[in-house]
């Protein structure tokens, strides 16, 4: 079984908030693989990853990193795989690591997520691979089915709460 | 020949930005279509669009939208085909069009690239079309080739400044 | 007994934000209810309730949401009764939500108070139906005269503490 | 024929923006007054105003402002008829006056509208009469009718638009 | 005895910020009075206040509040005693009441010290008293000395860390 | 005549912003003087100017500088006379200037008001030095009552917009 | 042993931040010396320590200071040592002393680090010194080779999260 | 003639501002080089570049880029040489750059300066040789003396400026 989504992260601390989008690859059977490497202190690794991704099968990849989140940007320099970008909020609020992975200059596009948004980076993967497989695009709309049921039933709840004017 | 990407913009003029989108895929060969509809003001429109997206082959959407722009989040809360979102510049230098785009709660990711970023988008939509097109894939990295070259170029003119310590 | 003020969030965790509202509501004898309805995980729902609110007898929405707010805005785009909208806190401080439902573009306004200021949202509902109502006038007039006098009386708190130059 | 509706501008340089709140009412055939009146440099004036509002038969006052546009919220506190902020931008894109509008305290609200965003200002106003006016409801149904005719019609221009792969 | 600077807040729960001010002014031994008058829900006490602060004796206001914080512009409007605005943390880290407050429009002055900084406030009120009071000015120089003694003193501390390569 | 208020500016190029504090000392009829002095590219002057500023009859200090805005907390670093602070924008809309500025840490106030702001640093000075001459202050309040009148005089030129519902 | 860095920090309440760049001067075995000083209380100290900095030996200065933090650019304007700044997170998460810091006009430069980044201080002051001492510089890449080593071998505990889809 | 400090910068287009660094080191006759490569588009080449930096020579980098600027950091993951920083306004008035720049992680610091500030670069990279060239730095003081002079100069101006109060 070859990989076909690979989570990178900047630092091993960025795992309670990246393994959100490995729950979504693993609910999707997706195989996956996770590896942390750093844009500033592994640049060598970062490069042998990104430039042999394709080959190794790797079509999707998501990358967090908090701060001058350089992480995804420097992969999309190497691959043209297409990379989606968790910035991770780790210093004014997120607001650095977003602008640093959103406003990527023209030729060289990364998609962005939400601060700290890795489950829905790894939707986001599962919806790209979708382009190429009906399957997998029906399980998609499956799950979106399944948000609809949770927040239908969530509103339920609301019943209970009583006011002598609450209708 | 049907459209495999559908460019969608909330106003006739955010054309000059999202034009470059169209530009890409052009280039790129890939049968495209381009809308404008609003979410405030054709919820209708923009829900049939979102609704058969799908099933009339489209299969990356790129939306454009200033201000609260809710255009990306809403069609990708109706389909499952992947959206990518264009903040446009209108006010507030363009932030309040990239947060309202990329801070997307979870469950309904959309790919957000930089402020007037529409050139990316229409990149990272043929990435996203590469990932099951080998040909489409090397046409990229010839792409990324491309890019290199005319930097590579431009640098030579640099050649040309004369100072007396430049070497 | 129909409701009159709509009462909606974008996920019940919004609840103990949004319930300051009922509680206004509550004490001005105003007749509402309260739902959970997400733009982007239940569409189909928010426009079911959109286009019949006004021949259910509703005069106005609150809606509240957080991240990229688009609730409110999706809701205005259906339907011609006067939208408040709630920008809660989930990230950045709320000013992801503020921006997502403030700057809304012209033709679809929402009447956006402070961030979590659900009481204010309240607050202004009946100030707009007020605008037909006068006893409803009135008990609003006797409502500031009240939170003057708690104002007043925490004053007098103040006087109890000692300095030797405090006069 | 007495004013429903009052603008009010700090300042008659914010008249280009404001007007745009008095044509929206023209249209809706609403009898409205505008007057210039600052917060800081005559309270005495606004304060007259706020207090005699509603007895002259105001029902709705629409406040534009700029930096620390404090108008709205000034009125807001004399009088129990609601009030629309419309935040003008004169310096900082806007941000000041969209904050010292929008960020009321409780017990005080404003219904805050976008940055320069007076027509959407002018149309909110006239939801809030229609509250009471179900001519004025089906006026406002028709003008979101008009709206979307106006996006459908520019829409038909994009189709002139030549590429060798658009569809 | 009568207070010379007078310290309004608008809320009582600005007080464990706003007490920093009382407590410069009693150790400078300046009669002072402090009051919680809010600009929104008791407009006509601060009114009052305003007008007949000079004629009482005041020579400085301090005046502290959160949000869109209106209180010190509005006494400003009022009066032409120097008013000292301190903007309290209450949303957005402060950011909101520090723009609702130093964006004051020309004309009209308030004199802003840094978010929750009550205690300049102080400072800066003795600093204007002492403009025509030498010996009060004498005092100011003493505090500024024993400010640095403090810090002086401080730094003996560092002394005592210890580094192989510390001198 | 000894100068009463000094006004430094960071630059040259301030006088445009600053000359405004210049012309209304003049109108109040206060001397003053007007120096260009650099914290960072003349401390020594700085120093010199601060150490003697009270010495010489001067009693209020108007410092307008921009970007990483550090003259006037220098200034008042050096004396006890009370410094006001006009952030001039340079870059980032002013934000930078501002906020280096406003945040004076506890010790050290200096009285900021809007950026570019330079009449109100004026009409701030002028308070202060009214804190001991009632003339002065009765000067300010006939100014104050001319604010007034402009207003009300330029709300006249108001009447003549014509429009069909226009009162 | 003389100095060669010097470590200045606004305030001892600084100390848990700045110990970091000691730490690391430690490591390299760069004589060092810590001191507590306040560009705003102690002025003078400031300085007679930015003018005898380079006759003690000191090459390099590492300044951190929070809120409007002027300590770096005051040292800056009396010494042609290089200063590298540390803008200490004190309010606002720290933008206000970023700003106030890196924003330095033309002229006078200092070297701005991350938010709280005394760490990366104490490395940037090492390269500074090794420009002219090749064995630092090879002490820099093996310290660079153990950043790598240590993300590498974090990167190993990722093999041990065990999901079915995970490869 | 080998260069000892190389200017790079990410497009051509960043010319007209990079342009102030090289005028710094000429007038310094410090020999350098000047080069535009791309993190995005280059990658190979700024790696060549980084790892070769030090053995050609190069003892200072200056790296001026816009947007989600990388460039900076991307060097200083591949050489030990201090990286200066130039964020370029673009966008979002250089905010993005600025933060996307200075806000390394831990490890890997660059020496951030003002947005567009490439004349401050190239000073502190003539300050960064000078901490091993007491010749250098003895021109650094005359240079300092220099804008001294410039700005007593200019003050010289203010002096015929003419008010009736203005001493």
């Amino acid at each position: 079984m070859n990989p076909r989504v690979s989570i990178i992260m900047g630092s091993t601390s960025d795992l309670p908030v990246m393994k959100e989008a490995a729950e979504i690859l693993n609910d999707f059977r997706i195989p996956f693989e996770i590896n942390a490497l750093s844009a500033h202190r592994t640049p060598d690794e970062v490069e042998a990853f990104s430039k042999s991704a394709y080959d190794r099968g790797i079509r999707v990849v998501i990358a967090g990193a908090g701060m001058a989140a350089h992480l995804a940007g420097v992969i999309a320099s190497m691959t043209a795989v297409p990379v989606i970008a968790v910035p991770i909020k780790a210093s004014l609020d997120g607001l650095d690591s977003l602008l640093a992975m959103v406003q990527m200059p023209p030729g060289i596009p990364v998609a962005t997520v939400a601060i700290n948004g890795a489950r829905n980076a790894g939707i986001l993967a599962v919806q790209m691979l979708a382009t190429s497989d009906e399957e997998l695009y029906n399980k998609l709309l499956a799950f979106k089915q399944e948000l609809k049921s949770k927040i239908v039933k969530a509103n339920e709840e609301l019943k209970s709460i009583n006011y002598d004017f609450k209708v």
